[in-house]
Order: C-alpha cells, then structure tokens, then sequence
C-alpha cells in the first residue's frame, strides 16, 4: 500500500498517469480548447520545496571596477539614462536578475554628471562603494552621499542623482524590485515633466529630522508606505554595530544584525525590500540556516566566506555575492582581529506580506555544511 | 532638444545606445563575467505602464464539462490525484497559467471518492458549479456544499475533498496562486501522515459560527493569517445583492459588487487572493476601468458580455473569463428582466500589500469602449 | 524579617510610615507648596486589584416602565431634550453613572415625537424595547427600529431620533461613555446648524449594504473609527445564536456569546464601547469569572438568574444589571425549555486598547461561587 | 423661536425643566429606584466643550528640592518604600493628580540604597534631574542613568531602582498613569517574588540594542506593547535636537520638538503615556494652541516662559509645570543666545486610541494670547 512519504511522487495524492493513446488524444483536445489536464503537470507546479532556478554566485569588485569606470566612456550619459554593469545569475541569462527577481547592478557617475528625474512603481536602494560629491534627490529632498551610506529612492517618488562638479568619481549599488514588478505586470515608469526636479528642502533635512534614535518629530503622522528617513548614514551605522556587539551576542546564524527600518513603523524601508547590516566578530563562523526569499549581500568591510548550499565563496571589501531562496548558508569571518561587515538587501518584505517567509536552521553536523561539499570559488 | 515624452523611448532618461562593435565587444566582455549593460535592456524592464504577456479570453462550460466528465474515467483519483481540465491562457502555453500568475481549473468528482489530506504553501479556493453530495474539510473543520458556494482551502491548511456515496458527480472550479508561489520560490507542499485528515469538530460549524451578519463569536482572537469562516454559502449572498441593490446604485464599474471577506478582519479572505460577487441589474451595462491583478470571472447567474481591451465576450452561467492586468474591461447584463451575478477571485491583495494597487477610469467615449474596437468571441 | 506577602501593607515595598510631629510638620509644609509625602497615600493608590465603587444592581423593568411613561407627559420634549431615566449605581450618588464610568437610561418617545439634531465627543448605543415606529438617523442615514435591534450613534456623527406619527410609544435603552469621556476632559458637544438634519440617502442603506455576512461593498475602504453597519437587527441576530449553538459549546463562562463587530475591522462597533448578545441554553448554569470592565447587561429574552460577587440577581424580560469592574459573576437560565439572551455592553474596548484588561477565571468550588454567599435580590 | 446658540444652554436641544412640586416628587420617586431625570443634570454632563478641574501650575526647583532631600532623613527607604514629594493640583486636593489623572512626584535616592522590585498595571516613566551611579532594572535589564536620561518602567514589567555605594544623592523625577487606571478600576500590584529581582543580562544592553538611528536588531518581533528601549540618553536626544534645527523649523506651536518613540512601531513608548523633547531656539515665542490630554513639562535646559490660559508662568532648569486639557498654551525661550529646552510627558495615547484627540490652534491675536490676560507667576 502507498505511504506519504514525504518528498517523493510515488507518495498518495501525487500524480502518476502513465501514458496512452486515449489519453494523448484526450490531451491533445484539451490543448485546443486552451486547456490542459492538471495531472500532467500537478508534481511539478506542487514542488515539496523551493528549488531556485537561480545558483549562489560572487562577483568580485576588482573585476567589476574597471568595467564600470569603462563604461563612463563608452556611452554618454544622455545614451544610456545610467551607465551601469548589472549582474545576471548565470543560469538565469536573458531575465536580468541577479537571483530570484532582484536586480543589481555596479552605476558609475563622473563628477558633474547628473541623471533627468523619474519616478516608477518599483522600488530602488543604492549602498554606495566609492566617490565623494554624490548625491541623490527624492521628492526635493535632497542627501549627500559618502562611501558605505544607505539610500532608498522609494516607488513613486521622484528621484535623481548626480556628482558635484567637484566630486570624485563615484560608484554604487543599485538594487531594485522591478523585475518581480513587472513579473507582477504593475510596472510604470514617468520622466519627470521638468527633467530636474526641484528640490525646495534644506539639503539632508530627511536625516537631520528621522535621523535620531528612538525620536521621530511630533508631526502629523507620515502617510506614506516607505520610510521617511531616505539615509542611512554609515558612520553611525557602524558605530552601533559596535556598540551592540559589546552587549548582544547576535543570532547563531548572522551574528550582530541590524535591519535597516522606517523609524515611523519600525518595519522594512520599503514595502517590497528591505536592507540589513551584520558585523561578524573577528573569526566568528555563524551557524547554517535557509530562509524564502532571496538575499544579495555586498561586502562593508574586511575579509571572509560564505557557504552557501555546499559551495564556499570568499570575500573581500565591495565583492557582491547572492543567495538564492532556500538555499543554506553560513558566513565566516576569516580575520582573527578585525570585524567584518555585511550590507545586505532581500524581497523578504514580499514574503512576509504574503505569508510564505519561511525559516529553517541547518540541523545537521553541528549546524555547519559538510565541508567535503564545499568547493572554492 | 529632447522632451520628456511620455510613452516614448526618444525621451530624456530612456536609454538610446547604438551599437558599435567597439561596445558589442564590451557587451561580450560583460557576460564572460555574467553582467551585462543596464541600458541594452533598461526601456524593456522599465516599461512606460504594465502590457500583460496574457490575453483575454473566454471558457464555455459547454465545452468543458463533457471534458471534466470524461476526466473521470479516462483516469484513477489514485493515479491522478484530481481530475481536473485546468485552463491555460493561449499566450502562454507551458505557463500552467489562466492570466497573470492565476491557476484556474475545473475538478469533478463522482460519489463515493475522495482525496488525501494535504497542505501547501499556495492558496486555494473553490467555486461549486453542480453536483450534490460535495464536502471539503480544512484543518479538521468539515464543510458541506452546494452549488454557487464559495469556499477556501488556505495555505499551511491541511485540507481534503470528496463527494459523499449518496451524492452526485459534483464539478466545480479551483483557484490558486501557487504559479505566483513558485515564481517566489516559496511553495512547500506536504501530505497528510495519516492521509486522511481526522475532523473532530461539528460539520458546518464555521459558517455556523462565523457566518452571521456583524457578529464573531466572542472568543480569543483567532491568529491566523485567513479567515476562519471557510464556506460562503449562496443563498445569503445572493439575498444580500438583492437586499443592497434597493438601497445602493452600486459603483459606476462594477454594479452591485461585494468583496467576501474575513469577518474577523474586514480584509481578503486569504493574504494573497481575494473573491468578489457582483450583481448586475437588468440591463446593466458599467462603465469601463483598468486595475492592476488578475482577474478570474465566473457566470453565477444570468447571461451578457463584457468588453476586454476592446474585445467583446459573450457568457452565460457558469463561464469562466479572466481580465489581464492594466486590461479596460465593462459587464453588460443582456437580459432585461433578470439580474445577472459574476463571481471572481484576483491577486489583488497582493497588488494592495506590495503598494502595487492602481486603477483608473476609461476616460473617453463616455466611459465606454468604442464600438468599433468590439469583436464577438 | 518582612516578606512580600502578596495583598497585605506589611509586605516590602508597601509604605507603612508611622506619624510623628516632626513628620506632619513636614506634610503640612509640603501642602503648603501643592505637594504631598507619596507615602501618606502609596498604599491606597496603588491597590492590589480592583476594588470598584460601584456594586453590582439589578434595575426591574416593571417598576421603570411606568416612570418612562410619566417622563412622556411630565415635561415636554422641547424642555428636555429628551425624557430618560437614567441609571445611577447606589453607591456612585451624584455621579450619574450606573457602573463605573458607564452611563445608561430608559428613554420614551411618544408617536410623532423627534429630537433636535447634535453631536458629540462621547459615544452612544440603543437597544430598543418596546414600541413601533422609533427611526434614528445618523450622519444622514436613516434606520428604522424594531424591538430588540441594536443601533449606534457613534462619536463625532450627527444624530437624532424620532418615532413616526403612525407608530406607538416607544422605549428604548441608552448607553453611553460620556462620563468617561468627561473624566479625560474632552467632551464635546454640538447642536446641528439646521436643528433638523438632512437624510439624503435611502432609508436602512446602511444594513441593507453592510448587514451581510461574510459580505463588505467593495468601495473604498471605510475611514470612520466606528462601524459603518449601524443597526444590528434582531431577527438575524437571534437567528445566528441558534444556528451556532446548533454547532458549537460556546464558552464556559458566557455560554454562546456572539460580540456585534465593525465589518469592515472585526473590531468593536466603537473605538470606546463594545457590545455582545448571549444565548443561555436551557437550565445552562455558566462557570464564574472576572473582568476589567465594567458590564451592563438587559434581558433580551427569557427568565433566570445572575450571581455577581456572590449575590444572586433574578432577571426577567428586559430588566438591566451591572456587573462591575473584576467581579465575579455567572448566569444561570432558569428555564428548562426556553433558551435566555443577555444583550450587554462595556467599556471593554477601552481597557483593551490601554493594555488593561485582564481575565481570570474562578477557581474555587468547581467554578461556581458558594451558594452560602448568595442572597436573593 | 430658539435658535441652535453653540455653547449656551437655552439652545434647542439642552434641557431647560422648571421646577414644579409635581416633578420634585418625581424626582424623589425616581432616586427611590436608584434612578434620575436625565434632564436635571443633561447640561452638566453633556458640556460643549471639556473645562478641565484641574488649573495650571509651576512648581519651582529649588523650592522641592529641599524637600526632597530632607525626606531622605525624615523616613527611611523600608518605612516609605520611595522618598518623594509629589505634586498635587491646588484645584484637586484629595486627587494626588498633578493635572488630569496623570501623577508626578520629585523621588530621592541616597548612594546604597536601592527598592524591591514591584510591578503594576500602571505605566510609570522617569526624567532624571540630578546625581549619579543611579540604576534601574526593567524585567532583568538594568540600566545606568544620568541627568536628563528619560527612561520607562512599563505596566507589567517588574521594575526596581537603586543608587550605587559610589553614586551621589539622586533626585528624579517620576510620573504615572496609575490615578488613571484607579479611575478606570484596572489596577494590580505585585511584590516580585524574590524582593530583588535577577538581572541576567548584560547592563544597557537594551539601549545598546535598540539605541541606533534607525537600527532595529533582526530578530523574532517584540511582542510587547511597549518599547524595547528603555532608557533615551541625553546627549544623542540633545544632538539630534540640535542637528534637527539646522534643517526644520519645526513646528508653529512647539518648535523643533520630537517624539521619544518605541523603535519598533514608531509609536508611543508605553499604549498610556509618551513623551516629548522639544527645542526652543533663542528668543523663540511660539504660537497658541490648545490639545486635549494632559500635559506635564519639566525644564531640561534653559530659561523662559509658558502662557497657559492666559497666565504666565515663569521657568528656569528643573522647574515643572502643568497645562489642563484644552488649555491654550504658548512657550517662550526668554534667551537671546541660548536653546531651551522642554522635555514633557503627557496621557496623549489615552486621548488617540480612545478617538478623543482634538487640537486647535489659537486663531486670535495673531495666534498669541492677549498680554493684558497675563499675569506672572
């Protein structure tokens, strides 16, 4: 007799049609009538886990750099609207994604340069990784930008950027959820009818104002679904990162972390992604675990690894490296005296929403991955 | 000098790079390192506003049920596990999809069988369109039904069907958003260990329970993320349309329309799809808007067409036509004595939990879709 | 050494401070500069538990009824406003409040008769006892009232009632927070500009569209803090407590207790005042317990009996009782055959929405309170 | 013919009942049956707007502080349980409120000594004037306190204090919701179990965890309804303070005033109390307004004055006083060259989840109230 077992499509209540001439024939009308029998698909639209078509994978800062200061001129900036090298995961070419339905890219800016203002129904982040002189303007709200800030340029909000004419070269991280956007066929996109919007603000008044900890100006409640804190400075970043690993363990899984948060709901900055900041201590090897959603992380600060379902990645400084939804993973911190910091951003946000946020730790040999699965990459 | 033109990819901000074979060799270089240049693809994943991959289209019952009933002895319940003539929108063969990211088919089931328990991380819900005898049981919870009720199996609920020994062949129509899951790559999906799900609790007691008007029972409040009243049953809903259309107009799109809802929160009945009912008055013809989601319709009662993008299709009881995303659609009532009622089930909630939600009014010829544009289906 | 004996002012941490003329030196020189010595008054302002001020009561409706009935010919409604006669606890003279904070009377209309038009910052509700022809109108939405339905006239909404020339003299409950309100100081109170308001919509739209069940118009989400379904009719409502007793236990201390929600939150019809409909199986004898809150209950329907702090209430049709805050109670119908409904409202909302309410069961004698404590009132 | 006169009482609608001997003997007959004519006290209790019993009022410093301190002497800490002078209204004697239901009282603490640890239904809340090496442990999180530290001790939470061996006389300054949850008959106290309660975990580790710039750690959600921060320094409030004036202007009626928030929900830090920090600049004249709730003001830094209802009242470091609801006020930062500084807690919540929040700007005069109303305290 037939048992559920668990995992395999012998079990009861899976599908198992063998094939006959009736029923190709049968198959076949149903096909003309724009329809097709559940059965023939069923164990495959009903998966028993997430099984990601995208692969874990790392992109090194080193081989990127010169590729994005390459394309400065190459293209002129009124061609291309942004010059950026974005990442594509290897098994999923031609969809634009570097996992799941994130995107990411390496945007380059020359001093001087600026972008026209728009506005679409995806939402953008940026975590900025060299330069001086940037900065982005959100609905005339306007922030400068030093290496390692965090900016969110919200869905439906006027945004530009550009690099003071007395800047430096500057090079950042965009990440989006546009794909999944367009995925879910609600994607628009406007130019903004002035080009340049303006920016009627005092310059960084969004920090100056939400800014602090644990105070939100006593206004009328901010309405809007995305934070009102557009940056998150790195300086005090860190600094607190610091300061909580003097009093807080961390989690078994990502050591001192901090979600990045709206400060008028404590929830994600935005309602599709949210970012998050994790410092592991010096030599700190964190437990294994699998989470839905997927997971880009780009490399704040020092050296290490990941293994990420069996395969190791090593890290340095701006490296980008993504993990796919489900899939396992660890992080090391390869200095014995220095912290290591991890950005890192995620549609998680969509999983909660949606109730499918699921976690799980890696429970066998000791919590960590096998190392005879790992290979270096 | 450039304009900022809205819908047009000459406009400032739109990426116009020609080609070179100086930048092809530079596009090669990208993807050796699997990158590739933002602005190759920036005006295709940016769209101006959302053009669904799917069509509208039109199912007659009269073609599928001989279809459904020939399901039944054409194959096993234990070979298949369901018998059921899914639907699947003729742009997008393989897809599995009716529109969008919706699943849609219709199951029949003889007396005397039944399912095996399971649960998923995917949503369902059912729509009866004939046969007696129909029961479905969710976490222990049993359901009878009957034609034109509405029930939902919700995610992380075990739940099972059948069809008692006295009853008739039943079919009726199945939604789910496990094709939108598996696209998050967050779909689980478990059998029952003991197949068949025991249900300790009184049948019918959550509609008993939950099924009156402006009243929950006075319990701890119930946790989980769906409603905890499974089954709405025809006949009250129907009299409530009746009831409502002698005192409201009704809204300009949609007539007399209710959303089912979780009567312990007001919200959608599941975090991901929701269900409306909508009555038509004799003669009824609404004006035409556009939303964002996918839309699935079924005929409850009555006969008339709707316009879809221009495109004119005409039902009667229990077709099923579906409404892509960003598609401008109206209802007609051709009888001018009967009132006409729609069910429909969409992913809407997930548009409104992801800020993705729009909808806008057909604003020219009076609201209306021109004539012209009109091809009988 | 002292221990921390729960409920006793010997324990640590209690004051207990003995008088010496050196110290009432002191407390006389702080009362001089508006102050005081926080230990002369510690124990006795931070209690243990509750002890209300007021006691339980029972209120005949055959020794109210003739009073009302006077009311109508002693003062006209032009001099009054309105002829109620108002609850008042026994132990709370002068504080017009019939159980804590809670305020209720018996108001009589008589055929033709109607109210000036006026709003205000405190809540009110109705349930109706006898009489035909008795309307309310709020906020422009006109409902007509039969015996035993329940009505709101929410906070900040323009009301006013009346009953028809052609209908009989009417009487019904009042219930309302104002005294509450009245202790946070801020109370408002308004008479409509045009002393009549107008009624622009059709009679009952309010229950014909949002009186279904499972049911809500899919329009734009209501905004209002309070139920925009505002009567809650009789007929439905009784019916709906014998189809779930048909299906479910109910609770041990209410029986089958069904609360009166908002549609479109689940939540209570006010953001301050909640109500809830009970039905007592025959002969059922319900386990005692205690609430913060405080409760008045009317008699719906039927015969038998409350104990409340260990006093026995005997009740009838449409008599009113008070169960104060943390007293125990439980409800016995004294018939064999016929089922008993307690209409009741609280104040409960407010102590949910502060983080102060609390429940505990009685855990003695079997979770009956001692019959030797009970004294027939 | 009567007229709808706002805010006088022969308008239609108020009761206006002569006295007659026949309705006096009514009236006996109806307090016979615990009952009243709503009409002889319609007025009273539906007033047209709320006239607080409480009057404004200053309490000076340097008039307490001698006080307190000699309390220290005059009882010790296991006769009193807590050293403090509170204040009490001079219109509310009896009431042990400082204005409204809120409690307010100037605590001393000698180096050594220490409470046992208690908790209650109650909110209480600290503002610490002057010492050091004072402590305060919340359910097992000790935390170290400075001058101008503002910290909470939450309703449920147990709760003890102390002053390190090493530390100075302390004097804080505490305030409570208790007089309101008396009023609403919810209080509980207990006696920690143990007199002393744990402290196993690392000290401050909640303001290290919790004490970043939108930062929040990434763990399993806080389920408390209450802020996981429980102490905000001084410094980073007075910077922000600081930073936030360089780019707002703040607001008309408070200037550059901020919220202490619960960094998880943006919300107030306990559901009954918040509390504000707000920056005056130099010369700064605000303009009237008037709220309902209670307000009690304590002065952080600085010296100016307030115009409540009319009277001046003036203020310099450490003073305290108190605006009524609906009490128009204005502050004054009397310094051409210095900040002021006010920090303030206030029963606000209560007013906003209740529905009863109203504030309204003074519209006379040019928003200031008339000088010749004023009269110095």
């Amino acid at each position: 007799m037939k048992q559920a077992v668990v995992g395999e499509d012998t079990a009861i209540g899976r599908a198992n049609v063998a094939s006959t001439p009736e029923r190709e024939a049968y198959y076949r009308r149903l096909t003309d009538v724009s329809t097709y029998a559940l059965w023939t698909v069923a164990n495959v639209i009903e998966p028993w886990f997430p099984r990601s078509t995208s692969v874990p994978m790392l992109w090194r800062y080193e081989e990127l750099r010169p590729l994005v200061l390459e394309s400065l001129k190459l293209v002129r900036p009124s061609e291309a609207g942004r010059r950026v090298v974005a990442l594509e995961n290897p098994t999923r070419k031609g969809s634009s994604a570097c996992v799941g339905w994130l995107y990411s890219g390496l945007q380059g800016m020359s001093p001087g340069e600026s972008t026209s203002a728009h506005r679409h129904a995806a939402a953008a982040l940026r975590f900025i990784l060299e330069g001086s002189g940037a900065y982005t303007v959100v609905d005339g709200h306007k922030v400068h930008l030093k290496a390692r800030d965090f900016i969110i340029t919200p869905a439906t909000a006027w945004h530009d950027h550009g690099v003071s004419a007395e800047g430096q070269v500057c090079i950042w991280q965009d990440g989006l959820d546009m794909l999944l956007v367009n995925q879910l066929e609600a994607n628009f996109y406007e130019v903004h009818p002035d080009i340049v919007q303006p920016a009627p603000y005092v310059a960084n008044d969004s920090p100056g104002i939400y800014g602090g900890p644990g105070l939100i100006p006593a206004i009328e409640p901010w309405s809007k679904p995305y934070s009102p804190l557009l940056k998150y400075e790195w300086n005090p970043t860190y600094e607190r990162l610091v300061t909580a690993a003097e009093v807080w363990e961390g989690t078994p899984f990502d050591g001192v972390i901090m979600q990045y948060v709206n400060p008028v709901t404590g929830g994600s900055v935005m309602p599709t992604l949210s970012a998050y900041v994790q410092l592991l201590r010096p030599n700190q090897h964190t437990k294994a675990h699998r989470q839905t959603g997927s997971y880009v992380y780009t490399v704040a600060k020092g050296e290490g690894c990941s293994i990420i379902d069996g395969q190791r990645f090593d890290w340095g400084e701006k490296d980008v490296f993504v993990v796919p939804s489900w899939a396992v993973h660890e992080h090391v911190n390869a200095s014995a005296s220095e912290d290591a910091v991890l950005f890192s951003f995620t549609d998680q946000p969509v999983m909660r929403a949606l109730g499918l946020y699921r976690e799980q730790p890696f429970d066998m040999n000791g919590g960590f991955q096998s190392l005879d699965r790992q290979n270096q990459v």
